[in-house]
């Protein structure tokens, strides 16, 4: 599998970016350059493009050996090498590395192992992997991407440019907008936990009558589930992000470009709002409403509602084990210890009154 | 697809239910009104019918345009139409919302491209889909569904009326009993974390020499792990509920109609009691003991036996993340606060004495 | 399928061990006494050995019906049956649990409904179960076993020795060294969670242009997720221990022969030494060093590097929620306590000085 080339020239015609050569006069063997891959400024090699977005490599920009490197017009003056410039050096990162993406591309076809079902609608554009499960009526858009052992249960619903890796399962009715992308495992549609107790002290199952519905330009990571709604559906708002084995309660709405890190757990009917930032391994209690914009530290303990966008924590610090067991122990006696503290007060008053 | 569609009067009659008109003199019109649905009191339309069985939603009551509400003996005044009356309404919707289900049904038989090992025994009304492997001397009981790609390795014994879902993997000698469900992506039978360190300092796997027993209507989630016992079987008893993503350790054994929410992990050994409720992201070490009919809140780490039947929390609240680092750092220093604490009430003692 | 049996000399000779006599006289009537399996103390019959590591079961050794126990050299004295004296028994025990594994070893050679891709080198003694799908350029090493529905795709390379059970996938150029074992659900490679923000707020993915590296010894646990690199790649280094559901970033690296469990979440480019025991659902923060030998405990949230070896923690622990309400609350008044005491204490300086 070759690695794909590009000169400098297209690279920064890509990009949007200008480039600020290091050699005025050999601007043109600049832009003819032949680049084949970009990476950090200190292993970059000779043709390969770096890029700086982050303050705390600039101490790396004199030394690299990169043809060229993406960065901010400030940095101009401390780059030795050719710059392509750009107000936003990490978005150039971003599109520099779409480049150089060695990810296949299937081609378009139906794989012959593929078992497709009764009324379904698979766009000539789209790729059907080996030993993908169709169920019946369901549809597949252009150019979409499904990759082998996929199983799409009845009435799934596709739309355009989507990939789907190996593994992920849909259950019945499950509708995905355009441009999404799910990683290996996720399981989309599974029943939400739902149950009723009866006069025996057993379980009995609620079934679970809603769908899930994924908007455009989502993306879901490897082994992640999102249950499906009890009695509507859970809704994952265009944009949003999601890391790997993340878990979605039935009824919940992740808002618009909301993105979340990875083991975060989100329990029934609770209402993410947009451009939320959620860190790793937080969980959340169900029937919680989060503002727009708001902020989550890991591992944060979610039980109430947040209707003030910030920055948000629980929990304690890491400290050595053998400290840390005194001080778990004291927090237990915090009520005490805070009744101990306002008697004392008091008696210091009466003594300094 | 077309929906189910029920009569009012077929309805009360599944669940066993009262009716009460809102108007005595159309009952029959009533009773053989067309019903196509359950939804929330807001939401429901003129042919669908909902459910009161939270106290919160009274308020909608009165406002709902259902054809009717299943609902408590006390909340008949309140109900501007039909009423179907019942003790416990929660679990008359669990009943109800059963019959408007639309999970596919495969149908009996063996796909013919499912892989059938030596000596498997499958019964005549089970339903084997598209690409399932059996291996070696695997038995599947009657009316149990297999959905495509289950892989179910050699000695497995699956009972009557599961539901296995798309992806489920059963490692070999793994036993189910009757009406159990498994979700897609579920893993059981994996081997446990067991190893032993050798001079050189490296891990020397111990084979896990046992294998899980699942016990009747038990219920599985999506992407749930449950290992393999090292000597002896990891046992899921009778009637347990468990949901997406928990991590059951070998030798764990759930007692009989405990629900587990998702995301939880309990460790090698652990025994949980009958009937408890355990909520998500809960950590458990090994080898614990837990009583019957315990409760454990969200995120709770749980490093003891709990003997005693109640609710069990650790962690500590949300707050903003500004605040929150200044008492995380006091945390650290509860120790040191208690000997202030009490020497200050030493002092005290003497200035007061 | 039959159990295995062996000799008790054959177990003898099999871990090196010393065989002790209950009875001299009768030695050669012990060492060819058939054994057919390895159970615990109180559970161990007439036919099967045991074995006594932890010194908490010592008072079950006088009453063991096992036909020989493997145990340390101090523990001859109070053993009544004959004895496997090694000095080291818990790694007799993973030794002799070996040969008594009843886990199925398929054949060599490739299934007929296996998918192989164009360039594929796969060894004669590689075994390639049903549904399996190779996509190009992929290499399979010898004794490799490959369980039915495992999907490699393009370039994935694969040592010696290794096993993969059913539907791990792995994504393009992902390499595993020699020894690897991947339980069922696995996915390593997928994309590392990397985006960046556009202008008008959308998120705007990074190809993740980096692999993954697994080296030699490596296991890891069902529907566990290791992301690809983002430029470089993530790497899990010589004997590395991983449970289920863990979720390693991209750009991580684990040292040699670190072990973790279940549920823990590594955040990407964070470096974890060797050597390290991590326990079930830690959280790390990105970009963190961890020092070799360091061992955390379960649920530790991990946001600071650990240069210093030892015992490391956070949290707090269980309560009944009544007082763990009231201690949370004092938590987040923690630092105005402490502003309370210290004020106090000027109190007492100035009164009693």
């Amino acid at each position: 599998m070759s690695k794909p080339q590009y000169t400098l020239g297209e690279i920064a015609h890509h990009l949007g970016a200008t480039v600020k050569y290091k050699d005025e006069s050999a601007s043109t063997a600049s832009l003819n350059r032949v680049i084949s891959g970009i990476a950090t400024l200190t292993s970059a090699k000779e043709d390969e493009i770096s890029f700086l977005s982050n303050s705390k490599y600039e101490k790396f920009l004199s030394n690299t050996r990169a043809a060229a490197v993406i960065l901010a017009p400030e940095q101009v003056p401390y780059c030795l090498v050719d710059a392509l410039v750009l107000s936003d050096p990490y978005l150039g990162y971003a599109k520099a590395a779409q480049l150089f993406d060695l990810a296949p591309s299937p081609s378009p076809g139906i794989h012959p192992t593929a078992v497709i079902g009764e009324d379904c609608h698979v766009a000539d554009t789209a790729s059907i992997g080996a030993y993908v499960v169709l169920g019946r009526g369901v549809s597949v858009g252009e150019r979409t991407v499904i990759h082998p052992h996929v199983v799409l249960s009845d009435h799934v619903s596709i739309g355009n440019d989507c990939i789907l890796y190996p593994q992920v399962s849909l259950y019945h009715h499950v509708s995905l907008g355009n441009g999404v992308i799910i990683h290996g495992g996720a399981v989309i549609g599974a029943d939400g936990f739902g149950m009723a107790r009866n006069e025996k002290g057993e379980w009995i199952k609620i079934p679970q009558l809603g769908t899930v519905e994924i908007q455009d330009q989502v993306e879901i990571g490897a082994n992640t589930t999102i249950d499906r709604g009890a009695l509507e559906n859970t809704i994952i708002e265009k944009g949003v992000k999601l890391d790997n084995q993340i878990q979605i309660g039935h009824n919940v709405v992740l808002g618009e470009n909301t993105a979340i890190a990875a083991c975060t757990g989100i329990s029934g009917s609770t209402k993410i709002g947009k451009n939320c930032m959620i860190s790793g391994m937080v969980g959340f209690a169900g029937h919680l409403e989060i503002a727009d914009g708001t902020i989550i530290t890991g591992m944060t303990k979610v039980t109430k509602s947040i209707k003030k966008r910030g920055v948000y924590s629980s929990g304690t610090g890491i400290e050595p084990h053998e400290t840390w067991l005194k001080n778990a122990v004291r927090f237990r006696q915090l009520e005490d210890m805070m009744q101990r503290l306002a008697s004392l007060e008091k008696t210091k008053d009466e003594l300094t009154k």
